[in-house]
């Protein structure tokens, strides 16, 4: 901490960094308590909010500060992929310890900006104060034509199941940091999808545009916890074929599976097509692949197809509450 | 923790305990990962968030888990109240030990339902997490007809500066209640205050409605830390009049002064009127009496008139980053 900054200081140091040249939306900027925001006429708003902590989801002592700011926000948006929707702007709160006040902060602020920039999502406001450990809890308020939302509960049974990308490669990034001395940098693209995850905004606005999913979501504590959700609240269940899953192939076989299957932090998504609409999904998206890993079932149990036969899918992913669970994502 | 209980079964008991016979805004309410909602036409959208930290802004055992709900809604909602908005919804950041998901919990959502319902804010979403400490964020959304938003950044030199309620009570609650054993229960106005603050939301609604104000923000850190905040805002300076401040009766003056200049968590209204319009103000409005305390200056300093002459106001009151200052609010 620079000696004698307070709060008001460090407040207006935070806006100046992040402030972006012309704001299209806040009127106020960061100097009142709250921001004022003017939402688009025909549209709904999309509130989200979600939590980065230190020890709980990022390490200091591994995780490079701007990487810290570039995923926290990064994160959050994805909720606003997930719906079809576009970001809009966000809420920092934001506690740190005194002595982080200077180069850490100013790298955090850094890749928060560009997280700011990149994905259309300007910082309207927050609230700072001291504590030991970081703590960052990130509201972001996004927008969707009315009635366009993709939502978790319209699945199927017979619909296709679809995820984007690939699946447990921010594990396997993960696991290569943990192995590592020091702040780690992106050196391979498992380590970037770890540290930078890229919300998949256009295509979950061209999905939800479309009108082709039934449900949507995003892959943030791993498919075998997310897919249950889904089904959970599409009163349905489903089926996967082991052998569809699209892995990473950096791991051997068996690795690559499970981390697919449980791996957390993809932030992929994780759509229903009803099998009419199926034939309209290219196999790519602007380069992404879509890969259909299975379908809806009417019985409500989560089953994987694998070479020895049809087994019951086990939650493994990331769940702070789960019993015996060790509490840290990042010390997994 | 309740065995076996995971993330899922939690955030089903939160939404549970939470949700309202019939809400209006959310269609979803809390199943998808972020919620959505219908703005009013020709209304702005105030976003505003709000730390609550156990050890920083309460301590778990001395304050009641009720008291805890109550006010880190309350306290937000006091933002809302400042631009003379109405609340609308909220999102909840919480994170807690695995042993304080049974009672603790329970009471905690039974003072933050009774907050919601009071308030008129309902819940929108949240995330959850577990933790050593209690953590909570709260991020609240409100509206505003557009253009009638009273900010901080409007006084005038020649403005009346008014304080509504009394100052420095909330304080006065505090050091009872640092003074007492155990749970503390609201036993007197001023631990009543410290504990369930009442954000000045009609008188909020009215001032910026009757387009009296010049200027509005609540008082949360204290005035001698909010006052230099709006004057700053406003690029203008300020006079107090330390006999004109509405002080509790129950220290002595000197005392009673000092909370009432230094002493944060009143949640009162600080606004500034233009001469003309300061006849138009009633003494009271619905029983809380609305006190003129000073005038705007043009010279940008904070100065305080006591039986001694003019002497420069300096900031008492709660600033986490002040050099020197203890780190936690609830602990001076």
């Amino acid at each position: 901490m620079r000696r004698s900054e307070n709060e008001n200081a460090l407040v207006a140091r935070i806006a100046r960094a992040l402030r972006p040249a012309k704001s299209r939306f806040l009127p106020l900027g960061l100097a009142d308590d709250a921001a004022l925001w003017r939402p688009t006429p025909g549209h709904q708003t999309i509130l989200t909010c979600d939590w980065f902590l230190e020890g709980s989801h990022f390490l200091r002592h591994k995780h490079p500060a701007d990487a810290v700011g570039w995923k926290c926000l990064a994160r959050a948006v994805s909720d606003i992929a997930a719906m079809g929707g576009e970001p809009k702007c966000f809420l920092l709160s934001l506690a740190l310890p005194a002595a982080l006040t200077g180069k850490w902060l100013e790298e955090f602020l850094c890749g928060l900006r560009r997280a700011s920039k990149t994905l259309g999502c300007e910082p309207a406001g927050g609230d700072t104060t001291r504590q030991n450990n970081v703590l960052i809890s990130i509201a972001v308020i996004g927008e969707i034509r009315r009635g366009r939302a993709g939502l978790r509960c319209g699945a199927k049974p017979g619909d296709f199941i679809y995820v984007s990308g690939t699946l447990g490669e921010a594990d396997e990034g993960l696991r290569e940091l943990r192995g590592r001395r020091g702040i780690v940098r992106p050196s391979n693209p498992a380590l970037r999808k770890h540290l930078y995850p890229e919300p998949r905004l256009a295509l979950g606005r061209w999905l939800a545009g479309q009108h082709l999913v039934t449900a949507m979501m995003d892959i943030s504590d791993g498919l075998s916890t997310d897919l249950p959700r889904l089904c959970e609240a599409s009163g349905v269940g489903a089926i996967i074929e082991i052998d569809s899953l699209p892995r990473t192939s950096l791991l051997s076989a068996t690795e690559a599976t499970k981390f697919a299957l449980h791996g957390g932090d993809d932030y992929e998504l994780l759509f229903t097509l009803s099998a009419r609409k199926a034939g309209r999904l290219p196999q790519k998206f602007r380069g992404l692949p879509l890969t259909c890993i299975g379908k809806i079932t009417k019985e409500k149990k989560i089953l994987l197809q694998n070479e020895r036969g049809i087994e019951p899918l086990r939650s493994g992913g990331w769940d702070p509450f789960r019993a015996g669970q060790r509490q840290s994502r990042t010390g997994r």
